[in-house]
């Protein structure tokens, strides 16, 4: 099966531009490019698990992200994608998050910049749960509230919205591709959300 | 110098009934026993730094308390106190950051409930950076944003707000009720907020 | 089911004595008192989940505690006990070590003071996912690797031994006292050994 | 003044491959290669502060690296160094540890992948409170004990072990290259040894 981590590439768009602009944009990597670089060095990715929260900030339900891949088949997966050169952590996050849920998600970012968890993925499986047959990346995973309307934009067929039971669940994980449902079970744990 | 952690008794009121209540709300005690258990037993305290942020969620302003104490000195500290019988950490929280900030601040309590700092405070100086000459308090310190409109209740004059580079200063610091700078720090580093 | 959280009272031993000992001291509470306060005020726990590592500080085993209460039960439970008057968090956390596993383990305590995870028991359930009919008590859980030999003293009977899979497993959840199951896999997950 | 990330290129050794080993170890990458690529990708880095911590755990010194850069200005850093392709952040962490420590240094890894802190590094001032004139760098950091013998290879000239206080001073933070004393503090607050 054709595990997948959501192509840096077709999500780049005009208004993603990084913080640091260098001339000519040397941030923006041609297929063949990304291609070439997947294989020599650990891709940096940031993940976030959209929930909502009630008025004491405990989680009632959890966003999963329903997607079909090239081939048609469907997997369900986190909202996702790489950090660009010049780019903060903290911009990659809400870059995502609006290319995965819509720009009326209105996502309360952690003041943290530290990780909810920490994912890293590899090629061959059996180095750490998470796999991910295009590259070796690792993923900074963040639980981030939101408030408004989820519409999922480009891929993304559907945000699933669930309590943190069902998230958690082995069917659920088994259904979240390259071993998602491991990260989604310690980001609930990290916030109190895992039974 | 009297240092002080905000009175549990004071603060007690119709609207703060604990979520499990038995009958004739034992949870409720007398000053006479209030400063019984306060030589038997460590107390539980949360504390909170209200904060703004940015779109982003990064920290760009921290609220920090103005108050007079009993015999008119000022000193400045956290929105803080005890949490009751049969009251979750949440509702505490809560409780207190609707108590110290007004009922139209609209803070958003984080989704993990492992705090952003602990902080113990002991009635004798030398065993932690934290004293209490009332009391052994163990306190667990959250970083709050709040998105409304803060106006002091009960005995805090007022609600200073300042760039986190100024809570962390040493000037700050030195005004801070209990070894509170410590703690204001510890907080603002676990959002990335300290430089 | 009676769900019990260690009694503070049998632990108590001369070796035990707390950093501030205030004359005749009244951080020892007679089992009359300890009744008596434990209806009126959430009492204060460190939980520890004993761990092994191998080289590179990854978790390979887990320590649960059998035990037997009062009328002959058997359940699965963490070191646990309470913090006493006038002591640290950690001073406390190595001593409830040393008291479920002996003076050999060799514990190796964290350096953080922030827990990996915080449990909130209640006398009633629903409230958390946390029970003891004793009493409200908040427990900072740490995990902890040691070094040496484990030999529990007391009422703990064995420390049994298991993988990171199992200790997380339904069958073994069942068992733990007081939803502690949860518990354990919210501090897995915090330490990336929940799969 | 020239600030530096210790450069991946020369730490590489037989001993370092990593876990994942494709055909003529693509992870290798040549001088040029390596500059080509710092401008267009954000690279991932670990960093470590090596401590030494008491019976419970608590941090009582700190070291910090002194080393001369290549026109032999002198300055302070962390342990650092790239994550190689294929390889886990704890083998990196280790590698590194082991590269500026020696090989006697007993590191005590963290069971938790989650860092103490995080620091984005990037060329242009004004964005972090981070700098690298090299490269965007993410760099993941933790507070490692150490119980053995620290002995500097390569060109760390020497392992300064201070207490807590002295590292997060403000003498300090001012000799530490790229932004580093920040991250000391941070870290040093993420372990309750920030006064």
């Amino acid at each position: 099966m054709a595990v997948r981590t959501p192509d840096p590439h077709p999500d780049w768009e005009p208004g993603d531009e990084p913080v640091v602009q260098p001339p000519a944009n040397p941030g923006w990597l041609t297929d063949l490019e990304l291609a070439e670089v997947r294989g020599r060095l650990p891709l940096l990715y940031v993940e976030a698990i959209p929930v909502r929260v009630d008025g004491v900030g405990q989680v009632t339900e959890v966003g999963v992200l329903l997607r079909a891949n090239a081939v048609g088949e469907m997997s369900r997966t986190l909202v996702s994608g790489r950090v660009m050169y010049g780019e903060t952590i903290r911009d990659a996050l809400f870059r995502h998050l609006e290319k995965d849920l819509g720009p009326m998600a209105f996502p309360l970012l952690p003041a943290s910049p530290v990780p909810a968890a920490v994912a890293e993925y590899f090629p061959l499986p059996g180095i750490s749960p998470f796999t991910d047959d295009r590259q070796h990346a690792v993923s900074l995973a963040y639980v981030v509230p939101v408030t408004g309307t989820c519409e999922p934009r480009q891929d993304a067929l559907e945000v699933t919205w669930m309590t943190p039971a069902e998230a958690a669940s082995d069917a659920l994980s088994a259904e979240m591709e390259g071993g998602r449902g491991v990260l989604l079970r310690r980001a609930l744990a990290a916030v109190g959300a895992l039974t």
